[in-house]
């Protein structure tokens, strides 16, 4: 009997496919041709039944789908740490958009999410959900490293160096929607910054956008109370309140528009009553959490036992290396599944399993790509991510998917390939010239601490 | 001019010393003899002023104080991932103490130890508080590896392998207290369990103990609600409730008994009213905080910027490896700031100087050992470790405080010494064979392991 030709077989001591949930599959193999899987079997009959140009044997580790960062703006990778221990709103107003106004262009963006990609990879990321001005730059930047990425086109009223009015930004999301039809990498979405930067005559045309090209709505919604309280209170000196005339929260505001559906993506989502809760679940809305940086801008907590309780798809995100201060799913899972646990006093709450089909799974589903990647699945793109078991802080093991939760971290990740390519091997980055993102990163950073010196200065 | 004798001259591209606070200095030089910081001085005046054995000159690096572990059961680390996603009490009672019961003996203690120091010294952890079963085991594996450790004497009523009742529990500890005192590494500390497994009679005899030989009293304490309310209503089928006949919480019942003092290392502390606040404040006890272990188990959030705020001296601890499930101080920090953030809705709470004290001063403070480490201070033991801030994760860095908090990790630890000795050099660790380590792990999983599945197979 003739061998089946495939690219690549990568078999491990042990697969959590995620899906079927629960299930750790001991000495099997992956088998890639295309960039798809076309094989999920046991290492002997993999290498009975192909012939493959690659073969890869990792005896000491765990493969999973890659993480689906549902939420981030990379570029800001270069603002980590710039400011901490402030409010959303003293963090933006005082530090973090005086820096983007001065500094956010092409080239920031460009330098920025090259390195995020870097970090990304090395924390076994293989897909982020983004938003951030340039998106056509952000585009470019995660295609030419061969990374997966939902690339938001960002829509707000105020002028920045990107566009000067709703109608530019509204222009520019056009072009990107057209140029990356069908990519095999890149895939647009619509991101409306937020209620209270986006006027509601223009969520309707985003709307219009997403719809005709079926892509996704990426969204900050419910971050704080404030957020909730400025727009129920009509309270329009606050930089928080909607932009709308209508006394209610955000998202009653949405509903009444009719703007709520599952291309939704409602990121933050720290306030939510049950009524809320139920609208989400009805519209089959999407809700990205984001556990650090909700946290550590003391925005509050979302309900996310309750929210899966109700069937809504919850995906989890690190939100911008300014306000985490990194880019690493494996401390946002842990952190997600321990902070539904004490949330609700159930120590039950958000198991393993659900943290890790949350951070793969439930994060593909959020943009859409559900049938396309999140599990190591025959028909899925190759999305994986190798885990090694080898390292003192990685043994004993005794359950392999409660180990990839609250045991491994970032620097637990040996290889990742994307789309079937490899883009990191034994933690070499494969595709990124890691010297000479460190040479980019340092420039940015010495031109960012002159000016947020100097912005210091003039304060005091 | 001749040059003064060193052991070992540390410079760096940033030193953050602890004490004072918020200070960073640049390139700087630590000057170590006979284990103790003589001199903190600008690199260049060092090299001019001191001829040293050895120099390390680290351009890419942060120093400071070692880490210090508030509160752990180091040997527990055979058992991480042992049982995940149960309460404290089922996690105990179905998982922990069943597998104890069966494996706790001297060499596992020898073996889990070993194990945890490598996992601590790689983590940047340079001393630990630690409560187990075996201590003189304990001391002896850390003293031989050359890791400070504050080694607590378990106290309980009921019998283990260790001990048969309170007396044999008591007696053993005294050997102990005798054996190591005035020790350079080891400090002997009493560790009655906590109030539900400790009778009053016996507490009476710890404190007499710790009275006589001037050392600490390490106790879990308030660490469930379950805890409080049990004693409180004297439920005496409850493992949680304290024995005692008196209907109160078990701190209230501490004070009357006169047993809260300075020695008094109170852990968990997740149950705290107002005036159990002003209680602690007043008699100078420490509190350990350990975020990740209250919330995996979902016993609740320590009042910690509350007691701070009374003036409390508030550590943080990692617990043991079975219920965190990881030994990595640097996670501990970043939760417990970003925690107490949420926790009081306010993102100025537990600044990253204060989460980083609470790491390294508090903790040597709640142990007794604040004059001798947790700052890098002229007169202090050389503990002190090097983060490199080379990668990709750690650039670009605006603040090295911050960043020590909110982006480094425990791979970023390149270098570690404790009492002026290296431990680690560029993630080699130094005084344990890391492969004799695996060995002995893998050894010890495959007997738990077929132990617990047993167990559970006669469950179904």
């Amino acid at each position: 009997m003739s061998k089946h030709i495939a690219d690549l077989i990568i078999s491990a001591a042990h697969v959590v496919p995620v899906v079927p949930r629960n299930v750790v599959l001991k000495n099997h193999a992956v088998v890639v041709k295309d960039s798809r899987i076309i094989a999920l079997l046991p290492r002997s009959e993999a290498l009975e039944q192909f012939q493959a140009t690659e073969v890869r044997d990792l005896k000491d580790h765990i493969l999973m789908p890659g993480l689906v960062n549902g939420h981030g703006h990379s570029a800001m990778t270069l603002l980590r740490g710039l400011s901490d221990d402030k409010s959303l709103c003293e963090w933006l107003s005082e530090d973090i958009w005086p820096a983007e106004a001065k500094f956010v262009s092409p080239e920031f963006v460009h330098d920025g999410v090259t390195h995020a990609a870097a970090e990304m990879i090395r924390c076994g990321t293989t897909c982020v959900n983004d938003m951030y001005f340039f998106p056509a730059m952000t585009a470019k930047a995660f295609e030419e490293i061969g990374m997966r990425a939902v690339v938001g086109q960002t829509v707000m009223e105020f002028p920045t160096a990107y566009a000067s009015n709703a109608a530019e930004y509204l222009a520019k999301a056009e072009e990107q929607l057209e140029a990356y039809k069908g990519h095999d990498l890149i895939k647009i979405a619509m991101a409306p910054h937020a209620p209270y930067t986006v006027a509601e005559e223009t969520m309707k045309k985003v709307n219009e956008l997403a719809t005709k090209y079926d892509v996704p709505i990426h969204i900050h919604m419910h971050e704080t109370e404030a957020e909730c309280h400025d727009s129920e209170h009509q309270i329009k000196a606050s930089m928080s309140c909607h932009q709308s005339e209508q006394k209610c929260r955000p998202l009653a505001n949405f509903q009444r528009l009719d703007l709520l559906s599952k291309r939704v993506v409602c990121v933050h989502m720290t306030q939510l009553s049950d009524v809320e809760i139920d609208l989400v679940a009805k519209a089959e809305s999407s809700v990205v959490h984001c556990p650090t940086s909700n946290l550590k801008l003391a925005s509050g907590i979302c309900r996310v036992s309750d929210l899966l309780a109700k069937g809504v798809n919850v995906a989890i995100g690190t939100d911008g290396a300014a306000s985490n201060n990194g880019l690493n799913m494996f401390a946002e899972m842990k952190l997600a599944a321990i902070l539904a646990k004490v949330a609700t006093m159930k120590s039950t709450a958000v198991p393993a399993m659900t943290a890790l089909e949350m951070a793969t799974l439930n994060g593909a589903k959020a943009v859409g790509l559900g049938d396309e990647v999140g599990s190591i699945e025959v028909g899925k793109r190759a999305d994986i991510v190798a885990v090694t078991c080898e390292d003192i802080e990685m043994i004993p093991m005794y359950n392999a998917i409660s180990h990839l939760v609250y045991v491994a971290s970032r620097e637990n990740v040996s290889d990742v390939w994307i789309n079937g390519k490899c883009v990191m091997q034994g933690r070499k980055l494969q595709t990124i010239d890691e010297l000479q993102v460190k040479a980019s990163v340092h420039k940015w950073h010495d031109q960012i601490r002159d000016f947020h010196d100097e912005l210091q200065a003039k304060k005091n």
